[in-house]
């Protein structure tokens, strides 16, 4: 099995790569490769390899792969699915949600005021919390609230969003980016949802309409919003979301990938292709993920 | 049965008692009281209730109440032991661990800095946390972080604390303020954890030792302190905790009482005590809580 690299793989990535898949004849010839093992290639890569067979991503989200029209039409790609980067996801989306529901940003922001006042408890049984993606991660969060008492609602293309999102008062988003998702996010879903609910973004910053996020946040519509990703990545200094007081920017790390546990996860798929066998996650072009 | 409040207990508490214990008479009258219902009660306020026979506690600290040297030295004392606390307890520690293990508390600082940056992610299995108290409130913090994958212990009074000092990155205090373990957290317990662990004080101010926090703090011992609690309450304008870059201030407000539930437990220890049972959470004033 011939497998070429391509992105932004560095010596970490290639190490844990060589040690999980030891059979691997690692190929640098773009001639030679059958399996393209990617995180970000850039545009045009793939079809400068024209004995690929087999795409595996190292991301989750494929959305910028899926943008290259260049991207190779018959070849299957993969995405990544790491239980691990799941459970960072879910170790994150508690801690907002924690915050959110039991007022902590309000009291770091007091503090920074220097005002001693404490604020009503609510008990987790009280919080409705929403989930936007149904997937493995949309799955892994839910697993860490339902424990808790939360009323956690999920939702998924092809039901309908309204009356879910008026009974929200804390969004999740964890949705794959495709043209059916961009801009979700925006002035009509913010005012479907009640007064001073708070958005958890963290799948993709296309999913966001920023000047509609402002204006929710600037409205008392929302009450918080807690961002990891965004339409430009690193945030662009000068930015209105840096300085927001009602704001959390987090700068991309919700869930980093785990270079060992996700070259265990490729090898396996690697291996799965080699053998004849399905790899598992393949990607539906159409659908977008 | 006659019972008197004594103490802070406000309009909502009444409200609230009174549904929960609808055959109490209350009294106004100190020389009529067999049961005293108290949050904090006067110095002096229980000495001049002459048929006095048992005291129940709203709160779950009875240190204040067992410091007023005229408390009457034959009557039963109960202390508060209420489960919607003990979960609210438990989330505020959840929270805590969350933002110390993830690193939120510095992604939040690089936020009011304007820095984009990521720092490395560990595992849950990865951290040791250390709960000091093994009570109520300590057992329920540890079975919301054990399914997290956290590997937890628990120290309580009569073990050997400096080996588990040793290897605790997060320690959380949940002790109740006795003379054994006031001042308990002070600089040689600071340096007998590793370097860079980080303190959750959700017990009694007086367990810390001010000045030895903030030299661990300044010093990098302790990278972080999450504080509720505090040797003067309010915490006063001015205190180097306020500005600190490395304390979290909370404003006792890590689990507030909630006056239902909490109504709810003491009209069924009063109800105990009037049919001849003995009461739930009495109170050893040798020991201290």
């Amino acid at each position: 099995m011939k497998v070429r690299l391509a992105g932004e793989i560095g010596a970490t990535w290639r190490r844990e790569l060589a040690a999980a898949l030891p059979e691997a004849e690692w190929s640098d010839d773009d001639c030679d490769a059958e399996v393209a093992v990617v995180a970000n290639p850039p545009p045009g890569a793939l079809a400068a390899m024209p004995r690929l067979r087999f795409v595996q991503s190292l991301w989750a989200g494929v959305d910028r792969l899926l943008a290259d029209p260049t991207l190779p039409p018959g070849v299957p790609v993969a995405r990544m699915v790491d239980p691990v980067m799941s459970l960072a996801m879910a170790e994150s989306a508690l801690w907002a949600v924690l915050a959110l529901h039991r007022g902590f940003f309000d009291y770091q922001r007091r503090q920074r005021e220097g005002v001693w006042r404490q604020h009503a408890q609510r008990r987790a049984d009280e919080v409705n919390v929403l989930i936007l993606g149904q997937g493995e991660m949309g799955r892994a969060v839910a697993a860490r609230l339902a424990p808790l008492g939360y009323r956690v609602e999920g939702w998924h293309r092809g039901v309908d969003l309204a009356p879910l999102l008026a009974g929200a008062e804390i969004v999740i988003n964890l949705l794959p980016l495709t043209p059916a998702t961009r801009g979700l996010l925006d002035a009509r879903c913010f005012a479907g949802l009640p007064r001073g609910a708070a958005l958890v973004n963290f799948g993709r910053g296309a999913h966001v309409v920023d000047a509609d996020l402002l204006a929710a946040l600037d409205s008392g519509r929302l009450r918080h919003a807690v961002l990891d990703v965004y339409a430009t990545e690193p945030l662009p200094a000068g930015h209105p979301f840096w300085a927001h007081p009602r704001v959390t920017v987090l700068p991309h790390a919700a869930a980093l990938t785990d270079a060992r546990s996700a070259s265990a996860v490729a090898a396996a798929n690697l291996r799965a292709w080699r053998d004849g066998r399905t790899p598992a996650h393949g990607v539906d072009r159409h659908r977008g993920y």
